[in-house]
């Protein structure tokens, strides 16, 4: 279990550097007789593909999945399904400059420190393209929770320092941060292009909502619901924090502030986000992930080579000026493939209960 | 894997009920030759321990372990290790009026969804009793973390709304909520005791600091250590939010402001907490959770029965007025957990690349 | 993961040693609901117990298990089944003269090599007496498997070079090595018999048959329910070979001859023993497996000590003949162990095939 | 865990279909700085070529693995190793008439029971072409064995009833079945020819033989070194049995007779197969597998349709005539991936005995 692997039913194994011929994902315990198709996959890869905005990277991936496995006329077979997506477009040059260069905010030290070696090429497997797999992988997830009624959506709530004022959530599909306060959207743009000028980045915070989640799914003791969730979350690269409901915040209520009362009607307010003692409890789940700034900045940064000696080090070619709004469907596809695990271990024990 | 066991190498399952006769943890793949008493876990159940203050509960568990296996003439064997606790002053006709009855905050209600049957006696295995078993394992992941100089630490940062103004590490040890700011250790008591005479309770915010832990520990993509740790954090039932580093913090910062860059002398800052990537930096480990205060109000609470009537609650019995400062060990507990099973993969791939 | 644990969805860990204070077992994953008492599990460890016959140990164990969580008011909850047997009647002066003597056939020496340290005391985590706690967690797994109607039975086909030749599986109830030809069992009474006054002892065949088995348990490629069944049996220290339907003398056959092929009324013979491909046909299971005679002889043998030098060894204490028949209990329920679990992960992916 | 990924520490997960796109390989748990080509992994792909022989089939598969990842400048990086080769010459025109039939000894009939649905081509995920991964995986273990002096050597002991009698393991090599016995091998291709002419199959058992195997590899209970051996064999499709050492036939020795005593030289006999209670002795690893005959046959057969009725089948297409010798690679492939694992399994534990 070297970390390249999800999920205990439905497990997803993602491979590949950002500048080696292709990467991808294999998708074992998917059941079978789902309908899936590459349009699928595709749909959710254009979501995080760079190139839409003058704030986003100019690098066109053009990312196109295969698939190579486990789906059979059109139905998966409950065989493992293997994803395939080329890397077209890379120009490994550019990075030859790097090569012996430890990039500030990346794992380009912790890699050498760890492995004694590391394709330094793009980040090689610590780079954010890695998530193209786990986007892949999530579309598979979504469709089989769609079936069940489970709908999994992430919003902007802050980026640069800008937040979000309560809005509402239909308008979040007018604007490309799918944040629900229109005002807070267009402040967000103008905040993009002064980091940008200045050569600069910027993070910001993502508010996942789940509809439709059933009770019961989650396990006790470590791998509630919420851990898991926190986990696939932390598990983003850019990701610095995670909470659930009330989250932080909590800390500092009362419980009696903080306790979500029980009415005939249902829940009276969700400060739990969903989940009580790691196991959903049929209410929205409502989990926040923090994302710090892009780290590769086109302004010069103090920084050493892989002898100790100082660097000073200005990165160029192609980067984003934040991970929003690309991160928004990585951040989904993490939960989705946290949910249809957890729905898939609850079955195993599910029809006994139910005799 | 229904949620019971964690670590991939040091493997720790955990079993019991609050009010079951016993509880306890098996622990699987700890190193042979490591010297280990009763003591060594003793010392640290005792810092969990109920009753030392008047804001704490007043039940004295009087926890006493025993080791049933795995060590032999004082040092482990590399076989299992089972450690027991059994349940004394258990007081079940306490808890008569809650078999029907969720109560608000706790995992009644998703329990009994999930699998139609639960243990309601101080919440059976959603009880927070069950951190005594992950403590007791911790101790003894401790000891080996101690072998390679690696230190875990707990601090409060906030209860009740108190925030500890930035305070010297060293005075922690001098309160009991292990506070580095003196000042704000004396309002926190203050907070307690308010929150007591009305009946409520209070939440606060957790930091564990690492000390010694060496670059490259942790995994890329799914198992990053920052991900572990999240989840490890977010599996204790009090904890609604994880934070690294900047942590929520880092969301509105810029990327010149959040990197921390590398000069010949070491890193300038460690916005990361000490996680690159997914892999320690050398540096100093700072994570920050975040405790929603105990549902067990005194309180009169409105809530449901089984049936869906409604119900009128005040919860008697014996219950703390915040889980902090008797969390502290169980956060450190878990952060012990996760850094040995790491600690443990990285050998496992570490000997070819000293070759 | 280090060697105590199996099954993915129906986990079991086993710990203790044979001198140790107790030993047990943790279940994780049993689904809720079940009716579950001690006398259940108690009844399956009887037939494990030593000291019924002339040729079996004179040792009494009176091994007496307690459920410690998991059961309330009669049924499982769907959380952790601890159980526990303590070691009664254990006399580890016995074993003083072994503790730095290799006893040939015995896991003393390689444990010495693996850990650098062993409980020398009857083998500790190596001895037969681990067993027991398998036992005790099939009992479990039997109960679960009987609510889908598959019944695991074991049956001796060989014992000290005695054959069972064909017989009537009714008959074997009627004498206590389980074996369907009447007269073979009174041959093999004579082998123990014999071996024993020569201070010997005595290999055999342990057929397992599972009735009942629905078709499509078992997955493809590594986790076979061949694959599976093998690994089970052969984790049983007494077992040197595993073989499935006609086994070793399918190598010999012609593909026309091994074939079974299909008719309208069902397959035409068995010899697949049950699964084609991994995957169970719907059709009886048949396994057999070889055990070695036991290690322990009170004739003299060489071996040497922890510092090479040689020793002339006579084992004393209470040991068994053979390990036929007691070894019947633990063979089913290995097998009831790898049943139970493919059975959940089969729920887990049949819900949608049957949508 | 759908039964698709094999190891803890050294994981493979294998995909792909026989007559879909491609087949491959995602090797997570890699140890860096390991030198690795496609040449590396392409000379064990040869071995289990069809088409050198008038006794194997005439489809010219033609395997040309690729790496995609997890390899930088011809080292491994730690990272995934994703393997993948492209299906060539595949006619699934050939495989129509079977779309919905059944055939004997395949797992035709288990799979649609078991998903209901599957890819009839060839046999899909069930076909004897997806040993190709593992094959592809193993090269990478044997490197790393290699590197520990540890090698694993597949011989033919039987095919289509003629036994190889004792022979010199040098000679071997000179025969395309491994076979030490000249002759036996010369009775082998006779048996093979005759066995095509009648459009029959034949079947065999192969021995492996590990040298150089470090004593202590193995855990104990329920992954001993012997079970997982047994799993991973077990898992090939044609295999129905496994035995270590003396397997089934220690189940008629006496325990003088199977016991391996200890001198001061080392052990007097290797009757155990180098395994003692799970764990490697440090003497060679003795293990056997039995082989059925192919279940493919030119002559016709009674199966069944889909719908249950009768149906006279012939098979025509491009298969062989025994899984010998192809299946040397495989089955050495396979116990190359077990050693690997435990060797990795065995380091992470090591340092700390050491100390």
């Amino acid at each position: 279990m070297s970390g390249n692997t999800t999920g205990v039913l439905f497990r997803v194994t993602t491979w590949g550097e950002s500048h080696g011929p292709a990467l991808g994902a294999v998708i074992d315990g998917c059941p079978p007789l789902i309908e899936l198709t590459e349009a699928d996959i595709q749909t959710e890869l254009a979501r995080r593909k760079p190139g839409q905005a003058e704030a986003s990277s100019p690098r066109k991936e053009g990312d196109r999945v295969e698939i190579l496995s486990g789906v059979f006329e059109g139905q998966t077979t409950g065989t493992p399904i293997s994803l395939i997506i080329w890397n077209r477009d890379v120009r490994s040059g550019d990075y030859e400059a790097l090569r012996n260069v430890f990039r500030p905010g990346h794992g380009d030290y912790t890699y050498e420190q760890k492995y004694g070696i590391r394709d330094h090429r793009g980040g090689g497997r610590a780079s954010g393209r890695e998530t193209a797999s786990r986007v892949a992988a999530g579309a598979i997830a979504r469709k089989i929770l769609a079936r069940e009624g489970i709908m999994v959506r992430a919003y902007t709530l802050a980026l640069g320092g800008v937040k979000a004022e309560a809005g509402i959530v239909a308008e979040a599909g007018r604007n490309r941060f799918n944040c629900p306060d229109p005002v807070g959207a267009t402040k967000m743009e103008a905040a993009l292009k002064k980091a940008q000028k200045e050569g600069d980045t910027l993070g910001g915070i993502v508010e996942i909502i789940v509809q439709g989640c059933p009770a019961g799914l989650g396990t006790p003791v470590f791998d509630k619901l919420d851990a898991d969730l926190a986990k696939a979350l932390m598990g983003i690269g850019t990701v610095k924090g995670v909470e659930i409901g009330a989250g932080f915040a909590a800390a500092g209520m009362t419980g009696s502030q903080c306790n979500d009362q029980l009415l005939p009607s249902g829940f009276a307010a969700n400060n739990a986000g969903g989940i009580l003692a790691g196991i959903a409890s049929g209410q929205d789940l409502v989990i926040r992930a923090a994302c710090k700034p892009i780290p590769s900045l086109t302004m010069e940064q103090d920084t050493v080579d892989i002898n100790g000696n100082p660097v000073k080090l200005t990165i160029g070619g192609r980067h984003d000026v934040s991970v929003i709004p690309r991160i928004l469907p990585v951040c989904e596809a993490m939960v989705c493939l946290v949910l249809v695990d957890h729905l898939l271990r609850q079955r195993a024990i599910a029809r006994s209960s139910a005799e």
